[in-house]
This record gives structure tokens, sequence and C-alpha cells, in this order.
């Protein structure tokens, strides 16, 4: 029986020709990752284990991005921390306010993960990195710590499920789109520890920023990891990014997948997850009247240039609702030079926006844009639950950043078709 | 015996001829502030009065500035209890988060204030409006709302001191030097319960944003208010923003002063008000080496476009020092977008600054950008209590933007002069 993509990346860092789902395999890492919630955790879990130095100071990336600049007390002595064992350990990928953006959008960014690498972060959506055709997943501090001294970390290989693309997605539907839809089909435990290998001819239709969206949010269908096949869309955005030599795994023809679920691309709508789970999905002719207090692009989810280049198509010319808080932030230093190099940042002004500098903030309930009781939010972030941005009796509504600039112009959940119909 | 220019403006709204220091005097109100903080204190205050009406919906007006875009659910809520009462009053001028910008900022610049007016805010810094040549103090929040419902509030006349200004600034010296100055020559309660009337030659040769910045801190040194002469800077400021007819009040030549204070602004340097009182002054070549991990340039004190072009100046060019965080602040939305067009943005960005959207987050340790213990930040803030941005055991050390940007590219505190001489 062949292998997984995933499967086929964990046999090759385990030093083994053959690995099957359901086996414990010890296995080296390509990376290891944190920030300034978990690190801290983990450097403490690496000081009791008596652990004196890290494996390689070029495998490992702190990142300060949740809660900086610093919301808090407490969160300033949490970057300080991490600070501090950065400099002590001389890690190279030490990534402080200024020089920084959000983990997940940050590290494809500078070329930090390629395919076929192993990356472990201590953060739930660690898994975007598939989208780049490696295999990357989420680990509590513990194992952080253990991976940054070591260098290496046992796994259980996942069996697969695959997801086989075909057609090409419709004028306003994005990754989000995509992936939501999916939730909605397979539930938010419908991959449960699963590798959700996306595969198909669709796939050519997806940007490397659709992909990483995708990725990113396979954890919020239970999945051990996201990945997509590497090609050229891959090699585009890896190149001059990328500097090492890398391997591109591709699943054997005899792979094992549990599952097979075809999709198509061109079938799917605009779609909105519902509180307070990720699954309660309907597509945007479905919504009601749903009137909303705030507004949010941006996050490890959807805070990319593409994903600022449609809030800003939907926002020219018009403005944020009265009533409405539209809050837009680009999800790294590089990406909000962009953004204003190219009108964004100046549009979504005009609009009424706010653009704060690069922060996970609101996505997590941290700050920039808490909700109070009763208040209602149209994110593009990643997660629904109750009181994940703030007051446990506000409700949050996960959608792409065409869905959320549209519902910021209409006061309400509203689909960009509905708005960019009028003229300006 | 002759009246203030203080004085003669109290006299006015107070239906009399004359008014003498210490008098109490009953005065009608041009304008009624408050913040996302002092408001809901006196929405409360306004119910439980039984009040059931304001007095002029044009007149009072509420900015969402200090915890916005919400940084907890309490502020979430505070800003909610704000957004009801406002639209349950028809304030005319209520400013939600994208629409906003530091209140002391964003009444001038939308016209909210002229000359000879009377103004009071539930904010200390209220008094910078003297800039305009109005009487403007700051008051607590129970005042705030017998203001918002009657349009009149009781006042004890102040005595006052004369600052008359002679010289003309050096090249790297802003408003913020001369008050800094000020307060280090007169201390913390040097004009405890005055007013600061600042008169004299020197002024022609302060810009606008020097005046709101020195009326801004009249508070630091104890003043009821600041005040500058109605002169050509203000009226080419407030032409095309103050639309309605406005009053000059001129001191009458025998006004009594309490003291006469000379200040020759050619002699002033670069000053630094040190731990933990604005007081604590030392001039820039008197600093000795005070490594720093922090700089905020921005808030109602120094977040105006002037204060983000000096920062540029410096920061053209060079990179913020290693170990260093660097948050610039645009006071307003307007600002923020002039200071993209003119690419101070940028600068920053490729210094390694991040920018943050308007708020007074850090100033008063509210958010972006707090203090862990023995941190140090040179701001160009208002106040450097101890705690004042975070940890009781950090340090805050207030500086003009050229100074707060120099020692940014130094990693310590340093003179424009030091940096701009090297070569970039």
């Amino acid at each position: 029986m062949g292998m997984t993509m995933t499967q086929k990346i964990i046999a090759a860092h385990a030093g083994k020709s053959e690995v099957h789902a359901g086996e414990l395999v010890n296995a080296k890492l390509d990376l290891v990752l944190g920030n300034d919630i978990t690190t801290p955790v983990a450097i403490n879990e690496f000081e009791k284990a008596g652990f004196d130095g890290i494996f390689n100071r070029s495998k490992i990336a702190i990142v300060l991005d949740h809660f900086v600049p610093n919301k808090d007390i407490k969160s300033a002595e949490q970057c300080k921390q991490c600070r501090t064992f950065a400099k002590s350990m001389n890690v190279e990928n030490f990534f402080d306010v200024g020089q920084m953006g959000i983990e997940h959008a940050l590290l494809p960014e500078k070329g930090l993960v390629g395919p076929g690498e192993l990356v472990i972060g201590a953060d739930s959506h660690t898994c975007t990195y598939g989208a780049l055709g490696a295999f990357s997943t989420g680990v509590g501090s513990t194992d952080m710590a253990a991976g940054m001294a070591t260098g290496e970390l046992w796994f259980k290989v996942p069996a697969a499920i695959r997801f086989v693309l075909t057609g090409k997605p419709g004028r306003w539907v994005s990754g989000k789109d995509v992936i939501l839809h999916i939730i909605g089909k397979i539930g938010v435990d419908g991959a449960l520890y699963r590798s959700m290998e996306f595969t198909g001819p669709g796939c050519a239709h997806l940007t490397m920023d659709d992909r990483l969206c995708i990725c990113n949010m396979a954890i919020e269908a239970g999945g051990k990891n996201g990945i997509f096949e590497v090609d050229d869309v891959t090699v585009d955005y890896i190149t001059g990014r990328v500097k090492r030599p890398y391997q591109v795994y591709r699943a054997d023809p005899d792979a094992e997948y549990e599952q097979t679920i075809e999709i198509d691309l061109g079938e799917i709508k605009p779609t909105v997850s519902f509180p307070h789970q990720p699954d309660n999905t309907r597509t945007i002719d479905k919504v009601g009247d749903v009137k909303i207090d705030q507004v949010v692009i941006g996050s490890c989810t959807n805070g990319r240039l593409s994903d600022l280049a449609a809030a800003a198509e939907i926002f020219k010319g018009r403005k944020v609702a009265d009533g409405v808080r539209a809050i837009i932030i680009p999800a790294t230093q590089h990406i909000y030079k962009e953004a204003m190099k190219r009108g964004y940042l100046e549009t979504f002004i005009d609009a009424g926006c706010v653009v704060s500098t690069p922060t996970c903030g609101p996505c997590l309930g941290g700050y920039m844009g808490i909700l109070a009781d009763g208040e209602r939010a149209v994110t593009t972030t990643n997660r629904n639950f109750v009181g994940r941005m703030g007051h446990p009796g506000s409700e949050v509504y996960l959608a792409s950043p065409a869905v959320a600039a549209a519902s910021a112009v209409a006061g309400k959940i509203a689909g960009p078709d509905s708005i960019c119909k009028e003229a300006v």
C-alpha cells in the first residue's frame, strides 16, 4: 500500500522507507515555531526539564504577534521573557515589534517554510503551511519545548481524507469560501486527526493566498494538517523566498484514503459561518437579515494582500454603514506597506475603516476590537466560538474579506454582488 | 484693574462686564466634551440626577479614543453606553471608530473650538484648546453631566501667570521642548489653578501644533488653562475650519498677573523629563547614557502632522536600533492619511516602526505598547508618573518627536543633532 503526501514527508523525516496510519514515529523537525502566548509556557517547560540549549538556532522561529504591541502588563512580561530567551539562545528567527507580522503570514513570506519540510508550532493554525506542500501541525507548549531542545518529536502518522477539487471558483469565491463550505459539509470533527489532502484540477485556480487560508482552517474541521500538491503556483511563490534545497513529495497512486470527497469549486457560493461553530454555515443567499456592529478583516486566515485587495475593491468609493466599525489588520509589515503603495489603505480610511498595525488582536479576544454584550461581528478570522471576540453574549460570523467588506457597507451580512451591482 | 484673556472670556460667558481672580461665576458653555472613559461616568450621573435632555445637541462632543478599537470587554461596554446615549440624545458630534481620532487633536481639526469660546471637557488635557485663544479646561464627569444638561457651569475665576516669549527656537526645538522647559522651571504645581497666558514676540515663531502641545501640558504645571493670543497663525489655522462668528479677547494693558516669566525661545535646548514627574527635566546635553526599550510617538500632545514630519525626518534612511520597539500613532484619521500621502508612514515602516490606528492607548497604560518591569520608554506623551505606561517598575521619559525618533535610532536617549550629523 502506498503513502499519502503527509505520510511521505513524515517517513522521510523519520528515516523510514514506509510509515502507516496510526504508527508512532520519531521525526526530525525543520522548524519549531512559537508566539508570545505559547513560547513563555514552552520556555518554562524547557527550563524545568533542564535543557540547556536549542538544537539549531536557525530552525526555531519566535514571533511576537498575539498581544503586541503589548496590550497589558502581563503580555509585556511574556514578550520580555521571549526576548530574553531568544537573545540568550541566539535564536535567528526572532520577530519583535516592527519586524513582525502574524506568524502564519510571516513565515511563508520570509521563506522559512518550504515544500516537503516538517514544521511544528505551538499554535493550532500552524497547519497553514501545508499550502506550500509541507507537513505542518500545531502542538502544545511542552512539545515545543522538547522540539526546541532536541529537534525531534513523536508523531502518530495520520490517516487521510482526499479532497479532489474540480471546476473554477466564481467571481467572489475565495479560499475562505472553499474551506467554510468544506467545514460546513464535513463538520468541525469531520477530519479528526486526519490529513486533509487537496488535489485535483481545481487547485490550479487557487492562488497561494487561497491555499494558505484553506490549510489554515484545516484544524477547524479537526484536521491534523491540510496539504496541497506542489505545482507552478507553489514554485512561483517560493522562488526568491526559499533559498535552500527542498524536496517535493507526491502521494503514491495507491495511497490509502479513508475518504475521497469531490468538491466542484464552480458550485461554491460565498459562505458564512453563523455562531457558534465554524460548521454552522449558510450560503450568502440564505443568510437572512442580520444587522451587524463590527467588521474585522485580517488574521492569519485572511490578512494577506489579496484579501485586502478584495476588501479594497468593495470599499472603493463606498462608506462603512452608520453604526458599524470596520477594522482592517494587514497581517505583516510587508503586506501593510504593499497595501499602502497600492492605495488600499487610503481606500479603507476614506471609507471610514481604521487600519491597525499587524496583530492577532481581536481574533482571539485579545484587543483591537473586542465585542460588548449583544454585539455582532462579521470577521475574516477562523473561530466563532461563544465569547471568542469578547463578551459571551456577542456573536461572531466568519466570512471572506469580500463578504466582510460588503457587510460593513450594508450594515448587515451581505454578499459582494449585492453591493457591487450598485453604482458607486 | 483690567482683566487677562482668560478672565475676559469668562466674564463674557458669565454675562458680566468684569470678573476678578477668586470670584465664583456661572458661565455659559460653548462645548462640553467627553471620551469613552469619562462619558459613561457622566451618563450615570446625568441619569442619577434625573436630567432628561441635553442643552444643545451641537454643543456636546463625545469622542471614543482612549481604549478603541476596544481593548477588552469593559471598554467595549463603555463604548456601547456612549453610543446608545449619543443616539438617544441625537448628539451631533459623536465620533466613533473610523470617524475618529484623539479628542484634543480631533476637535481643533474639525473646527469645533474657536477663539473666545468656553469649553469644558471631562479629560484633564482639555486645556489644549487655549492654543486657539479659547478658555478650555478639564472637569470631572459630574461637571460634564451638569454641563451637558444645563449648558452652564460654576467657575472660580483663575489668577494668571504671564509668559513673555521672546527669541526664536533653534532647529530641533519644538513646542514640547518649550513646555517641558517651562514645567522644569516652575514645577508641577508652579501654575496651580492659574491661567498660563502666553504672549510676546516669540509666539510668532510657534506653529499651531507647537501651541496646541504647549497648552496641552499646562495641566502638568498645575495650570487651570493655557492660552495664546490670537494672531495670524491662529487665523490661518481656523480659516475653513471655524465657520461661525467668533470673538477675540485680548488682555487689558493693566491686567493683573501674579507673576511674569520671560522665556527666550532661542535659549531652549531639546529637553527630556526623567521619571517620575514632568518637572524632572534635563536638557539633551545632560541626559547621560540611558538605554531604552521602547519609543512612542503620538498622543494628544504630539501626534500631529508636524510631529510625524519631524520623526520622519529622523527615521528617513535609518533604522530603529536593535532591541527597541518604535510605535507611531497618528492622532486622527486625517493625520494618518496625510502622513501616508507624504510618505511618512512608509519611512516609519522601512525604519522598523509600527504604525497604529489613532488611539490614546499606551499614553495612559491602556494598550498598544504597555511596558514590562524594568523597561524604559521615551515617549512624546504628557505624563511620566510611576506605572503610567505599564508596570510600576518601568520608566517613562517625556520628549519631543525629534528626540524620541533620535532615541529610537540610537537605542538610548539621544538628541536629533547626534543622529542627523551622521551621514545616512
